[in-house]
């Protein structure tokens, strides 16, 4: 007996759920690479891309996906045996400063853990011994499911007296919450299509500030593919080193027109509220003690995927399974060290109340059905809190 | 404050949600009408049809909606004068007895309500005094959310010794819940596309039994379009009188491919299993005593629609508006004299567990947010009967 | 060895090649039949349809195929036993007086041939004896490719001191020739969604002028689904009898806005381009005495559809059958009394250049290599032509 | 004036014209990457990719175009310093290069010319004197249209006693002429998704041969992203280094698919035949004087592009500029010192007899219309070769 047959809901955090009229748009017929029509959708997007990441910096598109963006990043400010300093809060920053060290950096760890964001004052303290070219932190962590304080960061940076680089891995919060690039002081910014822009993946980009480009001029990493210098040139051709991924470009505009649409401050508020509710679940379930926050303080749960950790560290995959099999919802699985031991439920994108509220009620059928020992109430107090959120 | 920016969720009584494949079926070149493949797609989906209705007897499909197949059902069996007894369970029966009144029929309804369904034996006591030429039933009613027992009203015809032919209109109703046109002793059934079969409005279909064919002989309605003689013939053209409506035609192809996938039995067990769901979440909150069910008897609902009737008489249109624009639900709306007194949750069709829980659980926000009086924990009780049903 | 294996070219007189626009306009999700979308939807189309038919009479959408509008336009304005002539001048206006008489119109056919227009002056003699409801004529015959001269017909109605309803079936025309209802003095027109208008099949449509919808009043011919004045009610379901057909909608939504994106006057020269390149090419294979035009006189070869006789009557399918599985090309057949000594080559719709070349050079291939007697230069005799016609 | 309003004929070398096949299979959810069907899908690419690249070496999808892959291609194999040999036959080779030279190699360039192949002799000679790490070189130049001899090529190194890798560039062959990786001796080749392949860019390929994998092993430009290494772990998040590009990677499962149903060996010949046609149809054109082939030898025209330069070195926008406005064909454009000098007509990819006579048809047009002095009979001389090549 299974209750799955509709459409699957797709709770991953990313790819995302596309919206139809991203998929439409991709449905047309190849176009000349070298024509108008093509070039002007080149910078609309460029320009837009601008908006998105709120900089007066340039904005780069890659085919790639968000591995390429963060080696496009590296290789662009870099030079080898540059001091890197990765500060850890989940799985990705350090997936990131391996990169960077198997690009030549020597990278140094600052030690984190999985449930806790970056304290500031670590960073601040460390960098005050000096010596480190640039910092590499994810804005939100899509492992853990920790959010990062990006302007405290970079304020301790200053307070540091350092200069080195600020980069920021925004793949899972960009469209989704705010991102202040200027305001904030970062210095690159990198991203990919497939989780807050709603746009299947292949596509990556970067955004470089003043201080980027400085530092671009003397980066011995740059290679070719990558580099914002040949990206620069006037021809449409170098904007993508060759051939341009068009049918992901259209699907990109179709995508940043529904976020304009709807306006950047309701799709963060819509994010927050979303997330918030999923949390009143996931909160009174935890007081079943079988399952848990991944992320321990309140403040530092993201507001695009909440991270579910079981207490006695397994039996993550049943609930999944049911979830998927039963009742066609996919939940994100546990990372890493939490394989197994964790699920995560992605609030990001293309999504509304009845897709999480939804999603949320099969993760209750799924407690109760497997017996996992729960609190009662958590679709209740979803449901009250958003209802109070969203007045009539 | 809006939280309905993701993939709008549709849940009027049809047209129902379109599954992708369906859609990615229709998004095809032409093809030629006298080709071998288009031949081949007509031929299996004529017998998948049979399939669907359960019936040995010969099955049309039109290029037209449900209304084009009810103008069919009756001009292929009826001549001006006819007596035609229509039986009242909601709006669409009388609509089509309306119908087969222009077409010069005579016609006499059995006075039913909005709120019940058909009584057997008050057919029975009918057609004891003779002179009932056909009686035309809906299986489900999409306006009243009433199922009829089609069986016991075939059996109540039988029992007053009636040849009355037994019409039926399974548009609501086919491909969701179990209909059995030979075994019933059902002679004419029809239904549409756009329902409990995935595809886009546009395609509708006839199911013709022995006694239907024999009465087609005489039947004096006939009219070129709909007549299923002309329907018979070799050619292909002839399938559909004309040019074949090609793309929703591998539309159909792609969803009854999705329903045999499935299994016919777990589609009604889903459709079941969901519609109860349903019922609990409305049974709970009916206890507040602002809303109810229109169907007085439990054992009425149907499993396709429920209609939720507001007890004062007003304010359904409140809530569709909060779920639609709020929180990206749109809510069928209630139909004739319900007009702004009711709201109609479908679950028909495309739809799985977290399709409806996201639902429910929005029509909770919306009670609460527009302060509607109702019982608490209508999540809580859909979520558990599901969790139950649907064991691990 | 072929040469197949890239786009198919439909080259059927419908039908036909459907716009990438189109069918993107039909990936979406089904949308409400009750909100404002679709109804503004409805509104636009009712009235391009008014701009496309040039009319200011009322003009409707069917969920139905051509036979569909045949029977649309011949019920709401006729009465059992009323005389209709058929103009004969191919195979289709002698299919819609058979519906005519199978709804119970008294049937006469102005005899025709399969290789001429229709003469007026035999139209003027024949009404001049007066008796005549209702004329049906084609404005171009699909079978024969023959166009007809509708103001003309007109014109000879009137001289008549005829009242007769001038009926015309504009399928194989609308949308690619010239068509003034009102100013030609037409009372009932009709047409389809696949050939001029480039949509998928599924749809079709009537137009109804002053006297039109006086005789409607009278008419007892009238049935539900295709009745006018039910269709005038304010309801949006109205508009369709039922649920609209919303896909195929889109879809047409997005095909008049291509033609009038291009402007009606140039696809009208487009076509008749286009149509003139064939002849040009035909003209100079003809010379070869084994194939030819069917219509016999230049003047009357239609600007969509050129078909091409067999002078020994057989061998067509040869070269159908060379075009499809060798080249791709895929021709309409003969019908009728041409079935295997005609083929027919479309130039309708979402054609160009590079299309209608494309087709034609494939053509000559096959009669050089399947050894059919012709005279060269036909590719040169078009291109030339071409040309000239289109100046730099 | 314009008979443009048709489908757009996209005739430029890349992208090509995508399979609606290939759309379709594009439109669909994303799906999580972790799950079976995706991870199927993957093995299924790499393993028919080594059929289409004729090798039982290693193959590697980017998320990426061409000049992403040319860097993998480099990276993977080559140390900073290392001395890269270039075979210059038009521009592609020349732009490998110079990525070459950017990531830290070596690069001598074998000048050759724009109009002519490469000199097997002359590789060998060069290659006497050792010191050569790897041999770079197209197998066609998409500007020149030139087609190289890789087997010779090949053939010539082992003469000269050099163990240099030879590095093949096989974008604008790959999927339409023989390729045969392991028989001829290459070492690495590398390709993209938008040409042979049909499907939309975004997508390109690497593969390793043994001798490639041996230098792998040593070679330090290696980077996290093109990594092999770091591809060939058993994660299928390792095979894309992160999130795989699923909608390119299904629409390229369709476009395998289509070439496999054809059959390569029919794929080939259908390119052959197509491209001689081409070449017929310049060929008398160029009897006017005004304009030729570039490729100066016949034997080292390619078949996928046939480039046409203007023999009093302009004019060649007019006739692009005509094709596209006036009759809706996209030539391709001169490319670097060719600009404004030549046109390029691509056979190449998703293409038949129609379009590819459609396209030449047109350019006749264009010279007749403006006046360009050529040859008569480019048409015919191009039907009659096709037409005696495909039998019946």
């Amino acid at each position: 007996m299974s209750v799955s047959a509709g459409r699957e809901f797709l709770s991953i955090p990313g790819p995302t759920v596309i919206p139809d009229a991203v998929l439409a748009a991709m449905q047309r017929p190849a176009v000349d690479i070298y024509s108008g029509p093509l070039v002007a959708l080149t910078d609309s997007l460029l320009a837009d891309l601008q908006k998105i990441f709120r900089t007066a910096g340039r904005t780069y598109i890659y085919a790639a996906n968000g591995h390429g963006a963060w080696e496009a990043a590296l290789t662009n400010v870099l030079s080898r045996g540059d001091k890197v300093l990765v500060l850890e809060s989940g799985r990705f920053a350090i997936a990131w400063g391996e990169a960077a060290k198997m690009l030549g950096a020597e990278v140094e760890v600052l030690a984190g853990d999985m449930r806790r964001a970056i304290r500031p004052e670590a960073v601040e303290a460390r960098l005050r011994k000096g010596d480190v070219k640039a910092v590499l932190v994810t804005q939100i962590d899509t492992a853990s499911g920790v959010v990062n304080d990006i302007p405290a960061i970079s304020a301790a940076i200053r307070a540091a007296g350092s200069d080195a680089l600020l980069m920021v891995d925004a793949v899972a919060s960009l469209g989704c919450m705010p991102f202040e690039m200027d305001a904030w002081g970062v210095d690159v910014a990198m991203s990919g299509s497939q989780k807050g822009l709603m746009t299947p993946p292949g596509l990556s980009f970067t955004a470089a500030g003043p201080r980027a480009r400085e530092a671009h001029r003397k980066a011995n990493m740059r290679t070719p593919y990558w580099d914002w210098t040949f990206r620069d040139g006037d021809v449409h051709y170098h904007k993508y080193c060759g051939t341009p991924p068009e049918h992901l470009l259209y699907g990109l505009r179709a995508a940043l027109d529904l976020l304009f649409a709807e306006g950047m401050e309701n799709v963060f508020n819509r994010h927050r509220l979303l997330a918030e509710a999923t949390r009143r679940a996931v909160g009174m379930w935890a007081e079943g003690q079988a399952i848990g926050f991944n992320a321990s303080e309140p403040e530092e749960r993201s507001d695009t995927v909440t991270t579910v950790v079981m207490r006695n560290g397994a039996g993550s995959g049943a609930i999944a399974d049911y979830c998927r099999e039963k009742c066609g919802v996919v939940l994100g699985r546990g990372l890493g060290s939490h394989e197994g031991k964790a699920f995560r439920i992605a609030h990001m994108g293309h999504v509304n109340a009845p897709m999480i509220l939804g999603t949320l009620s099969v993760v209750e059928m799924a407690l109760a059905s497997l017996d996992v020992p729960h609190g009662k109430g958590g679709m209740t107090a979803a449901v009250e809190y958003l209802a109070k959120a969203v007045p009539a």
